[in-house]
């Protein structure tokens, strides 16, 4: 066995060339019944199972995805808790992937979303439990994904507005920068942003959305996030664009906002925030909120209530919880807020993720050497089975627009959403 | 006393002039203390008490609201129950009202809302709890609103489609016939329908909509409804629009509703369905609703959970419950299917109501000629109050857009909905 080091992501790596190492030897009767199990599991649907002495399960069709298995350990733990250990051997590899990895994953679901298959008991004990992150547990979490590297997320976001989040495609055409342009549009013309307007921004990333609006609408921003590289970026951003007098970068927890506010926006932090911290959130946009203000929360929600994958739990977005409207409606109900439009953008982000797939792949080399192997591969398997859950339904984007009860802040109609002229 | 007779409503009525009659006699101290409370507890709202003996209380602004109380009896019923017998004493006239009666309504909105205010006990131990109707209940309640006659509601609805349910302004200088259609188009375009398309329709009124969706889209609809009077009426209207080939009008509840649809819509049925229904009428649309099919509900609603106020409970809209949004989840999230749009038209709500009540203002004799004085006074009550509802926030008016989880049947974003060539 080769000595194995985690990458930054905590993902087991690989010391060195491994597969063959670890390969040793033929496959006995019992993993061939085991890998014969595992590929029953998966039904009919087009997915080949090959051991590493090339005795081979499931399908053979022609255009068949291949799960390639380098070692017993991999056969083994992937029987045992394959939503954890897929991820894992992936990324560490010795479990390979011949084909499309978006097809794979969304042929899996497709299997498993048939009432009473399921991988296993494993696999459904592994729940990780959404649980409110305490303040310094929020830093933990946040910085574990979003300090890896400012150079890192520029290799394969836009270059307009540096935006994580699900972008707005007004066409099928639209380049991953206009659509995220047009995302930032979407939600100003949804809150009808006027210029020297105040807004509160929770969770503001690199800063791509507060310096748009200051620049686009002439608002004043102040934007709160607890990641001291996105902070540091994003006040960099906003002197060299000329909007440092509007916008003001505030490097902590959302919760300690102060100071009232026209606009209240959040885009791409609730998912984060943990379920238990949502009556806080709404009493914190009650706190800010003038009575003619209104408001708008974009994350990534569920049709229904659901554990997120575990190994995305725990690898790629610790304390991440994407919520169902019901859940979400823990911040509007007590506070007097009423919701006003609610926008799910569902295939947008099946979009977005295709290009940050593409634009991923065509930086790989420039990833295995800022990073590693391992790494370079946890995170095609993230984007590649984000891809796939937005695309079968298993996560939604929802645009929550919302005022104060009985006020009428905004237009009667969307159609100024809509309208080239503006509203 | 006069002996006292009820109208249609439940709704004690007078037998004659009746208010001299009452007013025997000078208030008492006690009399005045108590109208002293009353009027103490309405706070600084401009308004006003008298009584029979023209002793007044509260307010004495110049344009405050005055609630004139014509015996002793509606004093005393007013200070232990207002909100059941403000409506019922109002009907009888036995509480009259001199100025506007939105404005009073809107103004002790106003006055409640203040936390710590409220009438009084009685008033919240009145409570009518929501409960699912049983078949034999739900057709009693519907019976009770709908089989008033279709002549009473085509004095004052729109000429164009009966819709007895909130139109859709496209702008503010709309008529109601305008904005009725409007609002059916509205639909139409959300859910993208199509010619020859199968649409089931739940709680279809006098046949309005079915028909138009016939006529303008070329659909055909199944549209069920209990009240007989309106089956009758909408099977006939069919008829002579040439449509009757393509609606078939069911005399049925929606629960025993079979066969499969494109389309599922359901226009101002939820309100009266109960919310222990949700569960039941979301295992219906996914019986019916074919893989592609998508469907909208449309009903009246909260943003927080809360009682109908009792005395519309009791006289005009027994078992009826506006949900909240999360309550309105126990139809989408259990059967698999996905929120795609909401839309609050609450202020549509607000301006439909106060075109209903201009024209019942213009055709008040006729209706007192109809029915009665207690029964025009009632219904004049209940579009008052519930153009104040509307206005402050305290019903919503909810449009959800669903579809199957994971499927695209409509197109990624609402710009159709707004645009003049359609989709």
């Amino acid at each position: 066995m080769t000595t194995e080091r985690t990458n930054r992501l905590g993902v087991p790596g690989v010391a060195g060339p491994g597969e063959d190492e670890r390969a040793a030897g033929a496959s006995s009767g019992l993993d061939r019944w085991l890998a014969a199990t595992v590929a029953r599991r998966l039904g009919s649907a087009p997915i080949g199972i090959s051991l590493w002495d090339g005795s081979a399960f499931g399908s053979d069709d022609r255009d068949a995805v291949r799960i390639r298995l380098a070692d017993r350990g991999a056969l083994w733990g992937l029987a045992l808790n394959p939503e954890m250990n897929f991820g894992d051997f992936y990324s560490a590899g010795r479990l390979m992937v011949d084909g499309d990895l978006v097809r794979l994953i969304d042929l899996a679901y497709g299997s498993l979303a048939r009432p009473g298959r399921r991988w296993n008991l494993a696999s459904l004990i592994a729940h990780l439990a959404s649980r409110a992150p305490s303040l310094s547990r929020a830093k933990r979490n946040i910085h574990h994904h979003y300090d890896i590297g400012n150079d890192f997320y520029a290799l394969w976001l836009d270059r307009e507005g540096l935006q994580y989040t699900c972008a707005y495609y007004p066409s099928a055409e639209a380049t991953l920068e206009q659509a995220q342009v047009a995302k930032m549009d979407h939600v100003c013309r949804k809150l009808c942003l006027k210029a020297d307007e105040r807004v509160v921004e929770t969770g503001c990333g690199w800063g791509g959305f507060a310096i748009f609006m200051a620049k686009r609408y002439g608002t004043r921003v102040r934007a709160f996030n607890i990641s001291k590289e996105q902070i540091a970026y994003a006040t960099e951003w906003a002197a060299r664009e000329g909007v440092d007098d509007k916008v003001e970068f505030v490097l902590d927890d959302y919760r300690n906002a102060t100071g009232r506010c026209d606009v209240f926006v959040s885009i791409g932090m609730l998912e984060h925030a943990g379920r238990r911290n949502y009556p806080t959130l709404g009493r914190l946009i009650d706190r800010c909120l003038e009575p003619n203000g209104r408001g708008l929360i974009h994350s990534i929600g569920r049709d229904r209530k659901a554990r997120l994958n575990p190994w995305i739990a725990r690898r790629i977005f610790p304390g991440s919880y994407p919520p169902t409207l019901r859940e979400m409606m823990d911040i509007f109900e007590p506070n007097g807020l009423s919701v006003l439009d609610v926008e799910n953008l569902r295939p947008h982000y099946a979009r977005t993720l295709r290009h940050w797939l593409e634009r991923f792949e065509q930086n790989a080399a420039r990833v295995r050497e800022m990073y590693d192997a391992s790494f370079e591969r946890a995170w095609r398997l993230y984007l590649s089975g984000s891809v796939a859950a937005f695309d079968h339904g298993t996560l939604q984007l929802f645009q929550v627009l919302f005022a104060r009860s009985g006020k009428n802040p905004l237009p009667e109609t969307r159609a100024h959403q809509y309208s080239r002229t503006g509203y």
